[in-house]
């Protein structure tokens, strides 16, 4: 099969010197990509700049995507052309789209002319004691997936922290319903350390514990390979 | 000498998943570190956990930081037990206090209200289709170094974006005179790239150029010793 990963984490930038970014290891997203290149599939990783990868090999292929627009011109001729989408990348669900200092805003006769400035700035400056910071909502990219390519097997994943497994559960199972996915792996912050990784991968019908990354990437293997 | 030397970016966080990132390679924190190891110095390094590190030395101690808090604290007992301080880290000027949607703001009766709420949720929900982030702004850490310790020899740096060589000098003579410093490294990262860094050494009198990386380190150590 031709499998597409991504994985690592997405940065928007506020200006040249400052971002957000969301934090990923990229650590699962290796793991994955080996353990589908150990059993001969061809795999594209999909990941950011500072995340861990796995060596090179003749079957893989490496991109690197710094924020959510590089990721979405990157990723769609690739869904056109793989048999499996696992998205594993923590991607950004705002981008930084104005800065300014509190007075700025507290003098505004309306608030909503902030949702459209820009700053003109390269490096925002720092004098007020406090700035606010607007966002907008970047493309739900798991969301456009299957209009890119319907016939994709899509594996999404589901990150929330200090929940029930209950909710973890319902969460995963509306994502799956909404984006038209086989799985979702959901997993909970407060049960990811050096040891573990608890997750569940959920179908429409049941759900399995995978308990570390390694335990993770053989049950996507197996559920992806007997499925086909 | 004992030398000091912070390196790298601070990251202040959002939630448990984002955070604010300073961006900085730590090259140049590595490289004058690697100049006065060379020359028989002791260094103390404070760096962030990401940024280029020298190799292991018997009188080189590393230590690392994740935001402005951990530098504030690593910091003070440093620099009273150092000859020289050398601040080339990227420390971030603000920290998140609050993240809301917008229709929060848009409803709200006082915006002074938003400066002391803090966020109660581990990770911030994503529904709406704008979000803010108030900031606040994090102490300055190079202004209280000179309280920590008068004697402590200070060198410190300004980056700016896309300004003009006087701009640079006087902006780097006033933060010279602000923070008692010895000298100030101005640099302005639309003349920084693979090939060239382009900083100016100021001090009350004159100002010399360094155009790499190299030079920065090397200027730094001759000028240190020079005056000890």
């Amino acid at each position: 099969m031709k499998i597409l990963i991504t994985s690592g984490g997405t940065s928007e930038k506020i200006d040249r010197v400052r971002s957000i970014t969301n934090h990923s290891t990229g650590q699962l997203g290796k793991l994955i990509a080996e353990t589908f290149l150990d059993r001969g599939h061809q795999v594209t990783l999909v990941t950011s700049p500072k995340a861990l990868k796995p060596e090179p090999d003749a079957r893989l292929k490496i991109l690197t995507v710094e924020n959510v627009a590089d990721l979405l011109e990157t990723l769609e001729p690739l869904v056109k052309e793989h048999d499996v989408l696992i998205h594993a990348m923590a991607v950004s669900d705002y981008s930084p789209s104005y800065m300014t200092g509190f007075s700025q805003l507290a003098q505004a006769s309306k608030l909503e002319e902030f949702l459209t400035m820009k700053n003109q700035e390269s490096k925002i400056s720092s004098e007020e004691d406090f700035q606010v910071l607007f966002l907008k909502k970047t493309p739900k990219i798991i969301s456009l997936v299957k209009t890119w390519n319907p016939k994709i097997r899509l594996v999404g994943f589901k990150l929330l922290v200090d929940v029930s497994k209950e909710e973890l559960i319902q969460v995963a199972r509306e994502s799956l319903l909404k984006n038209q996915a086989e799985i979702i792996v959901a997993n909970d912050l407060t049960t990811i350390d050096d040891q573990q990784h608890l997750a569940y991968l959920v179908d429409e019908k049941e759900e399995n514990l995978a308990k570390t990354k390694q335990e993770i990437a053989q049950l996507l293997l197996e559920r992806l390979s007997h499925s086909e």
